[in-house]
């Protein structure tokens, strides 16, 4: 198969680690005998650098042409306490999302058994952990009209949503439980606010289409708490934009690999791939960074993008291996030897 | 002191925890030589079947004319499944805060060292956390304009704040970390939001007022993090409603001791008091559940409304002993015997 792939490094750490994913990639390719097309673009801080724009023009094009996209992370410590900086890496992003269209994130929590003890959970707690938030990306109040009147005095966030757009993800959210144990989760604020109300009253509506998915609703904040109470009595969640922004994050801590764990932002047409950790200013350049939540992120690109279930298998058999072996980055190595960020993804490609 | 106390018991559980509560004050007032003239007022469910409205009138009379209230719990199941009603206990409680000018709801989460293994956290994770929560409770999109458009096709909630409202919360928040260990965490997402922006100016501005005070700005996702991570890295935190209200039941999970975790909503003139749990719907009537959060909720009463310190040690006491006597609730007692609401509430008044 030919694959063209969109490849935007972004901040910090990014470009390293998206380094070892395109080892590992191409292993992959000459193992399984598909020809990978990559194809650099900018984005984030760096792409403000180079053109005063975190998300210029010809990255989108660059995007758009592309079969998937494989994305590092965005971010730089010079633009977080200055609220009223002009133009912010995270523009990029939400503009990235938006014009891509990409308006699920799909994000599973999943426990691997080496690492178990690195939670800060008990082990009884986390056991059999194995869950997946669909975040709602495009909508919200991350979109919404915002601004300010009264002289700045006042400041306000519209947060808006259509029936459409939570259809559109809820489908999602029901297809996915339909491949897994059929239990859907719909986080919403329903008691308060009136986009929740619109949340849940659309996936009630849309049960009925699916009658083996048995449905139920929580309160964020209900879900906030179970999360890390009871993590394993979860399956499929999905939620809007912000709420997912909060409890993806909260999830992520649960297994005690968050410097693993890959995700999903899925479009009509186009698909990214990116690790859920920022861009670790203070790492950058050490070649100390964790790989494997974007070489993980590839894996899931192999599988949903491109259809290619063998190569997915392949990268995570190779990455489960490296962890019993300990051919691991220092935030894993403990008392143990420590490899770098590049010595892990050559191992990882030849080991393929 | 004489002291008049509005006593909201409200839904579920609510009237049973208040009662034990009512003991231990009636306790405190006769070994202090106080004298306290509570007067009952109907809220929630019950004051919907009562007279159509979940937080009528007279309630609100009452609540105003008192120097405290102390509040139970609101909330009936039959009312969540159906995001349609056209009446539903929250919203007593929505308008209940903003009528009182509640602007303040003041979560602590501190653990119990003969508890602490009933957190689902690891020990040496929380080990000497002891944080507060600020939460705003009357402004963000709680109370912002909310509705539907194109044929309720369209549902949008906007959220609003200004600057006097924020200043107001974040006064407490620094007056606050100057009694404490001078740690102030200002929980936004600056990032993306106008209202955040607001918050993180508005905060800035206000720290040479406060020179002794060390200042953070936190994204709400990375506190959903760090908070499962590290608890005991926070000390205050003060944020906006809606973070708040996932946030603190987040934290509220951490200690293992849920069940035990009082608050207060702060106003100009009157405050009020009540468990950080819910009404708890399954366990009305059974005498079993744990009264402490209420109680506690009575000994923040006694020292923020009253600046009865004593009073509030000697409660907060007892309570301790009740602990490590282990006369407890069922969801406290283990393998050990179990005892009622009603019995837990008789031997803490009978020890004060
Ligand atoms: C950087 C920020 C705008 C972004 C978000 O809030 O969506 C990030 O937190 C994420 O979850 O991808
Ligand atoms: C019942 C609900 C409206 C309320 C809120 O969201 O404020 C509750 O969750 C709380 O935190 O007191």
């Amino acid at each position: 198969m030919k694959l063209n792939i969109a490849l935007l490094a972004g901040d910090g750490i990014g470009p390293e680690v998206i380094d070892q994913a395109v080892k590992v990639c191409n292993a992959v390719a000459v193992k399984f005998n598909h020809e990978i097309n990559w194809t650099p673009a900018l984005t984030g801080s760096a792409a403000i650098d180079a053109c005063g724009e975190p998300y210029p023009d010809e990255t989108h094009e660059i995007c758009v042409n592309a079969d998937a996209v494989l994305f590092g992370a965005i971010g730089h410590p010079k633009y977080d306490n200055d609220p009223s900086a002009k133009v912010r890496p995270e523009q990029g992003l939400l503009k990235m999302r938006k014009k891509l269209g990409l308006f699920a994130n799909v994000r599973p929590t999943f426990t691997f058994p080496s690492l178990i003890d690195n939670s800060p959970l008990k082990r009884e707690r986390i056991e059999g952990t194995d869950l997946v938030f669909l975040r709602e990306l495009t909508g919200g109040i991350y979109f919404g009209e915002k601004g300010r009147r009264d002289d700045g005095e006042t400041a306000f966030d519209n947060c808006v949503y259509t029936r459409a757009e939570v259809q559109r993800l809820a489908k999602k959210g029901f297809e996915l439980a339909m491949t897994r144990s059929k239990k859907l989760c719909c986080v919403d604020k329903a008691n308060v606010l009136e986009t929740s109300r619109l949340w849940r009253e659309t996936v009630q509506a849309m049960e009925n289409e699916y009658p083996e998915v048995t449905v139920s609703y929580e309160f964020v904040d209900a879900v906030a708490m179970r999360l890390v109470q009871w993590p394993n009595s979860y399956d499929v969640l999905i939620t809007e934009n912000l709420f997912g922004d909060i409890l993806t994050d909260e999830a992520s801590v649960i297994s005690g690999s968050m410097g693993l764990m890959p995700s999903a932002s899925v479009g009509e047409k186009t698909s990214l791939y990116e690790p859920i950790h920022g861009s670790y200013p203070q790492a950058t350049g050490l070649d100390i960074a964790n790989p494997l939540a974007t070489i993980l992120s590839a894996a899931m690109m192999f599988e949903d993008a491109f259809g290619l279930t063998q190569e997915a298998e392949a990268i995570k058999n190779v990455v489960n291996k490296s962890l019993v072996e300990g051919i691991v980055t220092e935030d894993l190595s403990g008392k143990n030897k420590a490899y770098k960020t590049s010595e892990v993804g050559d191992w990882l490609a030849k080991n393929i």
